[in-house]
């Protein structure tokens, strides 16, 4: 309901855009329980601040790109933290059945089932995307989770391989638990989503029940990646640094021990980043946000 | 914008509430590339369904409390589960340096980290609080996370005293890097919580710059918690599940072994259930909506 607009009080003499700082608006909630409507795009605000809709979605905009770029830095930082880990501390990598295969499994694991994921859930939030036709980021994005599907795949084989050739028994520690509830679910989310959003043939209300399932879920594996990632680090570091180690225990924290904490450190940043990006409303596609009940069917190279 | 209506095409001959699918109107999507949008509370829809509305809220109501009562049960599932865990298979509790000093250490982590700050962090979600004094909600969400942090401070005691009489080395694992993090930030949200949501004298502009931060923060802490936990119950299983222990090797899956992996399943689907409570839209108290831009005074007992 429109509410009678009175002379901001914060700013009462602002005729310009430099004169008004963008949430004054909001302070008239300081003289009753409501604040005013935000003016619509392109409607003057009450108090000579034309433009203020527009400077509160530029603030969005470059507050998005600001946490875009940490999610992408941040996950750059994971995948060098654990190749050099594995590489310089752990011996390098074979494919072999020997523990240098092992070192595979943190390597694929944390760049597919993470970092991969991580940047194919945040794809559609880039504002640069909306206004263009739908399909080839909808494409990227089921491209970027095949990827990162395939390496975790590649990552688990490569445990699986090492474990029954040195007769270690699979399946057993919390770790595994989670670890392959995670890739199971992210396989079946990867065949619902191609199945419910990029055949023509799925119908609209299938979509419609799916997106809310589809998205929830797939912050839920990144929940699950972030906790198997922690738990089989901590679980490989006390395997590997004892007493008789030649940096010490990793009760003295030495400084393979430190990268690896840090690594896991990033990972938990990682996914914090991930989830802030999907889950705040503004940078959702305008399509998707949840004032709007529009879909749109797929693969009809829609413009929006 | 109100887009022309016209008769649905799914069920043109409806005429009272039970012959109308309650997303039926939603099916005109496939009309086109947009939905009309749904009617308002209380005004009759272009098709004969004048609790359409009211019937999807209904609907949303039902499904909330499915959820609410899922978090609820499993909490408690979580709690029953450490506690006859360390009371059956690691020899129950005493403040006395030993091991069974540190027995309290996982207790006191899931019922005061997990389950009690999970439970105060959906508070607000229960939409029997939404039409009364949002206070004396306000007043005991502060006080289940108080009580979730005493708890979680007195389980960090208990193992930083059994690690000093033992000469065990304190934080040095990635499970307590990632765990005393989650209860510093618990520490710094409780108390920034206090200050700007309670205080009287606090700036409404604080409480709109806070009230995102302490949103995101709030779930981010519960992502923290549960990798913390799993990290620990799948360290702590290695560390007492050795060769010689009674009930045979953690490879070999012991009915403890069982117990606490299922703990941490448990406890993984606890956080999810939260999360999924947190980030629906729907289910948020209506001034947090985020189309709604209201913030009412604190402490003033307001009536929504």
């Amino acid at each position: 309901m429109q509410q009678s607009r009175t002379q901001c009080p914060s700013c009462p003499g602002c005729v310009s855009d430099s004169d008004c700082f963008p949430l004054a608006g909001l302070d008239t909630a300081a003289c009753g329980s409501e604040t005013p409507p935000l003016p619509q795009e392109g409607e003057a605000s009450s108090h000579g601040c034309p433009n203020l809709t527009d400077r509160v979605k530029m603030r969005s905009t470059v507050m998005f790109y600001l946490c875009y770029l940490l999610c992408v830095a941040v996950g750059l930082a994971c995948v060098a933290c654990v190749c050099v880990w594995n590489s310089r501390w752990r011996g390098g990598f074979a494919w072999d059945g020997s523990g240098l295969q092992f070192n595979w499994h943190p390597v694929l694991m944390v760049t597919g089932l993470v970092v991969l994921y991580g940047y194919g859930a945040v794809l559609y939030r880039v504002p640069l995307t909306w206004g263009q036709n739908k399909l080839p980021w909808k494409l990227l994005h089921a491209a970027l989770m095949l990827l990162s599907l395939i390496l975790s795949v590649l990552g688990l084989c490569a445990v699986f391989d090492f474990h029954n050739a040195q007769k270690i028994a699979n399946l057993y520690s919390l770790h595994s638990w989670i670890g392959i509830a995670a890739v199971a679910l992210f396989a079946a989310q990867w065949t619902a989503g191609l199945a419910g959003f990029l055949l023509p043939c799925s119908p609209v209300w299938l979509r419609m029940l799916l997106k809310p399932v589809h998205v929830w879920l797939g912050g839920s594996i990144l929940l699950l990646s972030v906790a198997a990632c922690i738990s089989g680090i901590n679980e490989k570091l006390f395997f590997v640094l004892k007493a008789n180690s030649s940096g010490g225990p990793y009760s003295s924290l030495p400084s393979e021990a430190l990268l690896a904490n840090s690594l896991g450190v990033l990972i938990v940043a990682f996914g914090l980043v991930v989830l802030k990006i999907l889950s705040n409303t503004e940078w959702q596609r305008p399509e998707s946000r949840p004032e709007g009940m529009a879909y749109t069917p797929l693969l009809q190279g829609e413009i929006e």
